[in-house]
C-alpha cells in the first residue's frame, strides 16, 4: 500500500524557555514525512520557493520518502514561520509568518502517485485540500488536519470537504471551535457524523501532553502521551503523530480498530521523538530500534499487570 | 486487610452549567467511602455537627462502610461548602464555605480500628494528618491527598509529613505548585524523593478529564479517564479516584505495580461514576455488576488490539 502526504514545507524560527533555533527545516509535510518512513515508504507533495537552501534539501534523501512532489518554484519564495512558546509549552504563538508560496497555486500531484491508497492532508484552506485529493485516483483512506483559521473563516467548505474524507485529526481547542462542544467525547461524536458515511469514521482529537481521544466508527478510546521529561520543543508534534500513525496503518495495509489502535500508539512514539529536540533532530536520531523499544516500551505500559 | 479513611463530611451546594443542588451530603471520607465500598470495607472517622441531617446517616448504613469512627459533636455544626463549575467542569471556584466542626479538635480514631492496613489521609492541614495516622498502629500503606492552600502555607509541614507514608494523590496545579516544575512527569520524580524511602513510593497525578500520571517507585505510567459523555458535576471525583483505588488494592491485599495499575483502573471508574450526576447519586447507583461491567470495558479501551 503507497502512502502520500500532502502539505507545507518551512524555514521555521523557534523560541522556547530551553532555547531557540533560528532558520531551521520545518512544515507539516516534512515531520509527517519522517515520522512515517519510520513504518513505510511516504510520497512527498509540496512547494518551496527558489531561496530554499539546498542543505535542507538533503532531509529529502531518506531512503523511505519519495520527493517526486517537490516542486521547487522559480521567482518563488519559501513558506517562513516563527513562533514561542511560554514555560507550559502547550501553544505556539505565532509571532511572524510569511506564507510565500503558499499562498500561490497549490503543487501539482505527480502522475505516478495518482495511485496512492493512503492520503494525509495537511492543514490549508479546505478548497485546497479538495483539489489536491481529487488529482488521487481511488484513496482507500484520506485523513485531514485543519486549524483554527480554517474552522474560523472557511467553516462551510471545511464541513462540505469533509463528506468527502474518512477522517479529520485536529486539538482539543479546534474540536470545541467546530462543535461549540467543551465535552471531548460529545464534541468527538458530532464531528464523526460529519465525515464519510461509507468508510471507517475516524476523528482524533489531539491533546498534547495528555494523549489523544479516537473515534473509530462507534468506537471510541483515549490514549495518554507518551511520558516525556524531556520537552524541548512541541513544534511538528501534531504532524510527527499523524505520520507514525498513518505510516503504520499503511505498513499494515488494513484499518480496522485493533490496527488502528496500535497506530494511535505509534504517532505518540513518533510525536515524543520530535518533541524531545529542535526541528527534525529528534525523528532524525531515531533509528528502527529505538523507534521499536519505545514503541514496545509503551505497548507495555499501556497493557502491562490490565 | 482493612482500609481506613479520615476525611471530611459536609454539607454541599454546588451549582454547574447542568443544574444545582442545595444542601446535599458531600465530603471527601463520604465519596472516599462510597467508591471504596465497590471492592471492600471500609472504615471511616469524620466529625459533624449536631445539625448533621438524619436523613444523611443513611449514606452510612451501606453494608460495607463502618461508620463506628464517625462523630456527631454536640455544640458544634457541620462543614459546609459552596462551590460553582463554569462551562469547562476543570475546576471548582468556592463560593462559600463553613469549615465550623472541621476547625475544632479532630475526631478520635477507634481503638477496633487501630490495626487498620490500609490508610487514605484526605486532604487537610498535614499536622493533622499526622496527629489521626499516629493513632493506627502498624499500617501497611499509608496516602495522604492535599490542596494548594497547604502547599501555600504549611508547605514544610507537608514535606515532613510525605516522610512518614508511602505516597499522595494530588493534582496536576498542586503538582506543579509543590515542585516548582511544568513538565509532569519531572514533577512527579521529584514528588517521589519527599515520600517515605522503604515502602512502594506512590505519586498519582490527577487531571481531570486527562486522567492520570502515576509514579509506583521507579515505574511511571499514564492512564486516560474513562470517556465520559455525561458530567453533570465533578465534585468527589478525586475522592471517588482515591476510594476506588485503595478499596481495590485493600480486596487484593497487595501493592505491587501490576495490581496498582488495575487499581487505578478501578479508581478511574468510580470517578467516571460521580461525575455522572450530583451528589452520590452516580456512586449509589453503580451497584456491584455496573463497576464490573464498566471496569472490564475500560480495561479492554485500554489494551485491546494492542
Amino acid at each position: 500500500m503507497s502512502l502520500l502526504v500532502t502539505g507545507s514545507i518551512g524555514i521555521d524560527s523557534v523560541s522556547t524557555p530551553h532555547g531557540d533555533v533560528a532558520e531551521v527545516l520545518g512544515g507539516s509535510a516534512v515531520y509527517f514525512s519522517w515520522a512515517a518512513a519510520a513504518f513505510c515508504t511516504v510520497r512527498l507533495v509540496g512547494v518551496v520557493g527558489e531561496d530554499f537552501p539546498s542543505k535542507f534539501t538533503k532531509a529529502f534523501k531518506h531512503p523511505r520518502i519519495n520527493p517526486a512532489g517537490l516542486e521547487k518554484r522559480k521567482g518563488s519564495k519559501t513558506f517562513r514561520w516563527s513562533g514561542r512558546y511560554d514555560a507550559t509549552m502547550n501553544e505556539a504563538t505565532t509571532t511572524a509568518v510569511d506564507l510565500n508560496v503558499l499562498a500561490e497555486r497549490a503543487p501539482a500531484v505527480p502522475k505516478a502517485f495518482a495511485d496512492s491508497k493512503v492520503v494525509f492532508l495537511a492543514a490549508t484552506h479546505p478548497g485546497l485540500q479538495m483539489e489536491l485529493l481529487g488529482q488521487i485516483k481511488k484513496p482507500k483512506l484520506v485523513i485531514s488536519d485543519t486549524r483554527d483559521l480554517w474552522i474560523r473563516n472557511y467553516r462551510d467548505e471545511l464541513i462540505k470537504s469533509l463528506k468527502s474524507i474518512d477522517g479529520i485529526v485536529l486539538n482539543d481547542a479546534e474540536a470545541r471551535l467546530l462543535t461549540g462542544e467543551v465535552n471531548l467525547v460529545k464534541a468527538l461524536a458530532m464531528i464523526r457524523k460529519l465525515v464519510r458515511k461509507n468508510g471507517p469514521q475516524i476523528v482524533i482529537v489531539k491533546k498534547g501532553e495528555h494523549g489523544c481521544l479516537v473515534a473509530h466508527g462507534p468506537d471510541i478510546f483515549a490514549m495518554p502521551a507518551f511520558p516525556t521529561h524531556n520537552v524541548l520543543d512541541p513544534t511538528g508534534a501534531g504532524d510527527s503523530f499523524a505520520g507514525g500513525l498513518l505510516g503504520y496503518l499503511t505498513g499494515k495495509g488494513k484499518f480496522d480498530v485493533a490496527t488502528f489502535k496500535q497506530a494511535v500508539a505509534a504517532g505518540t512514539v513518533m510525536a515524543s521523538f520530535t518533541i524531545e529536540s529542535f526541528s527534525l533532530k529528534g525523528l532524525q536520531s531515531a533509528h528502527k530500534g529505538k523507534v521499536a523499544a519505545r514503541l514496545a516500551n509503551f505497548r507495555k505500559m499501556l497493557t502491562k499487570g490490565l
